[in-house]
Order: C-alpha cells, then structure tokens, then sequence
C-alpha cells in the first residue's frame, strides 16, 4: 500500500492523543513501523516558534484573528513542504495531531473569518493536497474542555467562551458531513471505547484501501 | 493638520534610515512632535519574533516563499491595528521604514507570488488602509547592494541575486508609475544630495497639505 497521511481531528479534550496512539499501534501491527508523527501548529523549527506566538503571544500584545490565521498557515506551508510530503515520498506514513480541517473549525466558523478569503488562502497554501484520511472525534464542548481544563495553563484558545468552541463544533460536523475523507467517532464514552471505536474504523478503512485496485 | 502615515520605501542600501532621519527632522521643524516611528516586519512583540523568522529563518529550516509572504502580513496586521492606527487616532504621525509597498516589491514582483491572492491577501489585511505619503528611493540594484555589503552578516533577503532585486525595483517602479500618493526620489546621488531631496519634495507635500480644504 502508498503511503498515507491520517489526522486526528476534534476539539479540545476530545481525546486525540490517546486515539494517536491507538492509529500508530495500529499501524504497527500491519507493518507500518516508519510513521512521521506531527503536530499543528508545530513540528518544524519555524512552524514552532509560531506555535507559540499562537498560543501564546509575545509580550502582552494580544493576537489579531488575522495574524493568527496567517501564521497558522506559515506553519502549516512549512510542515507541508518541508516534513509530510517529503515523508510520504520517501514511502513514510504520517500521522496528524490536527491539520487544515482545524483551522476551518477554529478560524473559520469559531473566529467567523471571511470563508471567501479563507478559501483563496487554503487554495494558495495547499492546492489540491489533503489528508487521505481523517479521524474527527466529536463530542459536547462542555465535556472536552470538562477534561482539559484539569490540565495546566490553558492557552489563548482554550480560554475562548463555550460559544466559540460550539461553533467549531459546528464547522467540523459541517465539513464531515459532505468530505467521505472525514470519518465522525463519538468520543463522548469513556477513553478506552473510543479508542476501541477509533481502531476498528481504521482497521475498516485500511482493509478497503487494499481492496480498491 | 490631521495626522498622516509617511513611509520610506526602496530597495537595500537606498539611504532609508538616513530619510527616515529628514523625515523626522522636517516634521520637528513643523512643530509636529509626537512622531511614531515604525519598521516592517517589526515593531510590536509579535511582529519583531516574525521579523527574525523572516529574516533569519529557525534552525537550519529554509522559509519557502508562501511561509515568508504569510509572516509579513501576520507581522503588518499587528503593526497596522495595534500601533499605527491607534497612533493616528491619537493625533500622533507614523514615520514607516517599509510597508505594503515592500511586499508588492519582493515578494511580489522579486518572488513571484501570485498577483490575485497577493491582491486578496492585502485587501483581507488592510482593506482601504494606505499610507498617506510614501517616499520611494529609486536606486539600482547594484549599486544599493554595494553600500549594505560592507555592513556585517546579510540575511536571508540580502543574499538574494541580483536579478531578484531587479525585480523588486521593477515591482517598486511600476507601482509608483499609478500611485499619486508615491513620490520617486533617485536614490544615486551621494546620501546628502538625496537627504536634501527629501527634506525638499517633502515640505512640498505639507504644503499641499494644508492647502487643500
């Protein structure tokens, strides 16, 4: 089989590191043992600097929708260019910690940025590339951030108000109803079923790759 | 009069800084003040991080293009909505060492980006924003090159071809062509003649100023 990129996708909490996981192990029992694992923002040099002026700002300036738009888009040219499409020439599997379809989520519906101009950038950016799958783990805002914010600091984002991360919500269900690259998990059971879920689903789509000629 | 945005703008080694100096010293004269002075990428937290990503790059990562073009604007956003704006508002005037027009320049017409999504991008980002007045040093390549590469380490930018700059000063020399807001000033007489020069075409401009109703 090609090489594949396969991002896991959802909003805070929704339980995406443990379901990276899951994805690799998987990977692993087919065989697939050289797997790139990346991170958006991030995972270059550049894109994680940028990472944390996103996350963070510098000083006590705070962030305009704008910048962070575009900077996430600086990041994410770098990453493209620089790491996955390299790695899935050199036969590599690259695995996802969020990728475009996040900025259509956050950016997009959350920020309320123009979709036009958001189109035209997406376009500019990427062209015709996309993930060859995607794992969006659905669940309520109110639970996802219910588990992160036992965490640490949070972050510019995830201070946003629950109305931002509802309308994210929207915009990943919105985009997953229509792109059949997207497959919906319900990550509202406990971690253990969701991954359970999240196996079996790729197990499912790995077996129909081998089966389309 | 109300407060007015001045840029300086020219290729490397056209005697910007030493324009820039004029500028300030004329408006002193004038009894005008309260001078903001500006450089891009730069001048806020965020945009200085940019402006050394820009510039230096991180790590031994190359910056494509696309990367470069969208730090600019993430730098520009922050500068024009946190600095620039608030500064005319309060009555005070902006001196810039850049702006949109360098973008247009290099990136533009040096690296050639995509005219339409550059268009797209700058109205997303500025929309009708414009500096009131921009000073263009008109200088060749050559000869700008050879007065910045007896200055210390060149950066990313600097170390260009020449045939990148001749692009540049054509993207520069076209734009001026149908902007009325943009005043050519040859650039390759001793820094003096040129000092004078700006000191002369800018007094003029006040003058218009405070003539129109």
């Amino acid at each position: 089989m090609n090489s594949k990129f396969i991002v896991i996708e959802g909003l805070e909490g929704a339980g995406k590191s443990s379901a990276i996981g899951a994805v690799v192990d998987v990977l692993r029992q087919q065989g697939i043992r050289d797997v790139v694992l990346t991170r958006e923002p991030g995972s270059t040099p550049v894109a994680e600097v940028l990472r944390t002026l996103i996350k963070d700002g510098a000083g006590n300036e705070s962030v305009t929708n704008l910048a962070e738009l575009l900077m996430l888009y600086a990041a994410r040219v770098q990453l493209v260019e620089q790491v996955i499409k390299p790695a899935l020439a050199r036969g590599n599997w690259v695995v996802g910690d969020r990728h475009d379809l996040s900025t259509h989520a956050y950016q997009g519906a959350g920020r309320g940025i123009n979709a036009r101009f958001l189109q035209a950038l997406r376009e500019a950016v990427l062209g015709n590339f996309y993930p060859d799958l995607t794992l969006y783990l659905d669940i309520l805002p109110e639970d996802g951030l219910a588990r992160v914010r036992s965490r640490a600091q949070p972050d510019r984002i995830e201070v946003q108000p629950l109305a931002f991360f509802e309308r994210a919500r929207s915009g990943y269900q919105s985009r997953a109803a229509v792109d059949e690259r997207i497959v919906t998990i319900d990550a509202s059971p406990p971690l253990d079923v969701v991954t359970t879920v999240v196996r079996a689903r790729l197990m499912e789509w790995l077996r129909a790759q081998t089966e389309t000629p």
